[in-house]
């Protein structure tokens, strides 16, 4: 797992004055490149050179306690599958004042060749990336599959 | 079911060229925004006057076929599953081209007094809204939840 | 002059509850996509065929009223300046209630080879749009630059 | 003056692969609550509980210099202009990888009563932060007026 801390942002909220929905798989796109940054040159080398990405296949989302303008968000970002070709990452979002869970994330992507948008094995580096990430064995059967 | 069509701007798209996963629920919520413009006044009354809104408290995806800068998009927005308090929305989003299912978008959203961020009945005018778009009986057994 | 309309989304509004300041430019992008609807294929066949654009060098903006969640707006776009590689849009966002001017938007655009990310000469057929609305004689002497 | 660092996300760049224009200006308002980070409880406290905000009456941007994903920018934030209601702030956006400038927005905020909507002379520690934070005297004759 890791974990990175931001804070929500003054046009981050909608009209009904809490984080919008859509923009936690925003927060969730920015803690996996953040998990990247492991490798050398990050998301955006294995993106522009190497022409290998993680689109969204599938995503599920529970959101538990809004957010507001202000509010400190710690994000830890897990591994709750992994397999040759895909994975589902596990975002949970956590409001620093309370630690209230305020939203999870279930990110399923699939390991692609961005010139084919075909799908391929996972590099050997991203492979190790992940599998170090993989949450320990009695994972949440909530899981996305 | 209730349909209207958008084009992909220019800034939706991500570094892979392809529109960028979070937006397509940013389309969805465009799409339920439509939708409550059979009611008098729409969304924006119904939140801003009388406090009442749908925030979502889960959401599940499904991408298919990546879309493109200038893309044309069918959505058809139904009612996949109503309660009394809450209802699953499905958003159907076609690429207009070909016609291929590019993403599905089920949107778990409750009833809500904004005032007290509190769950609330339906009000008749909400619910007779969500009835009158309920999917006929067959529905896909892939409905959310 | 080009004009569309928008309503404001619900997303679209900041914790001051008005319209982001932010968003009246990608409303700005949005109307120059639609200006440049009478091409053939559009904008989207110009950047993605043609490999040219018109990214912007300098941006002015005044903020007269502000919009709130569900204003409708009138976008009207001329063109303010006219030159071989470079134009000045100008786009004027009034709200629909009140014919209040909301926000003016100039927008310096440079033709550009994409490939490149150089400047180059309008292609005929964009000068000829340009041409065709650029701003009667005794034009603002506001025009930026 | 203060700085912050940040990198270009996956999703900021638009169909011609560089940020898109108007993301700078979300770049400079989350400069513009970073530098109101210096007052207790920041711009939040400010704008949530003071009900004090600085919305936008004029905004100005040279763009220089393109960013892509990846690139890492170092803003550093300064006052152009101090007045009893109102202040430019300027930003100066800097590729890290070669120091170019990439983009100067000048952002001309008035210090208003959120409530009201109305301008007002700045709170005294509001203006203290300001005057902390003026460029120092042969400013550039640039600074927007």
């Amino acid at each position: 797992m890791i974990a990175f801390e931001r804070t929500v942002l003054f046009e981050e909220v909608d009209s009904a004055h809490i984080v919008f929905f859509a923009r936690f798989f925003g927060y969730a796109h920015d803690a996996m490149e953040r998990f990247f940054g492991a490798l050398e040159g990050g998301y955006p080398r294995l993106v522009g050179e190497r022409r290998v990405g993680m689109p969204a296949v599938h995503v599920e989302s529970d959101f538990h306690v809004p957010l507001r303008y202000g509010d400190a968000i710690r994000i830890e970002t897990s591994v709750a599958r992994l397999g040759r070709r895909s994975a589902v990452l596990r975002y949970r979002m956590f409001r620093r004042r309370d630690g209230a869970l305020s939203a999870e994330v279930r990110h399923t992507v699939v390991c692609s060749d961005l010139t084919l948008l075909a799908s391929m094995d996972m590099p050997v580096d991203v492979r190790a990336l992940f599998e170090a990430h993989v949450e320990p064995a009695p994972a949440a059967p909530a899981a996305a599959t």
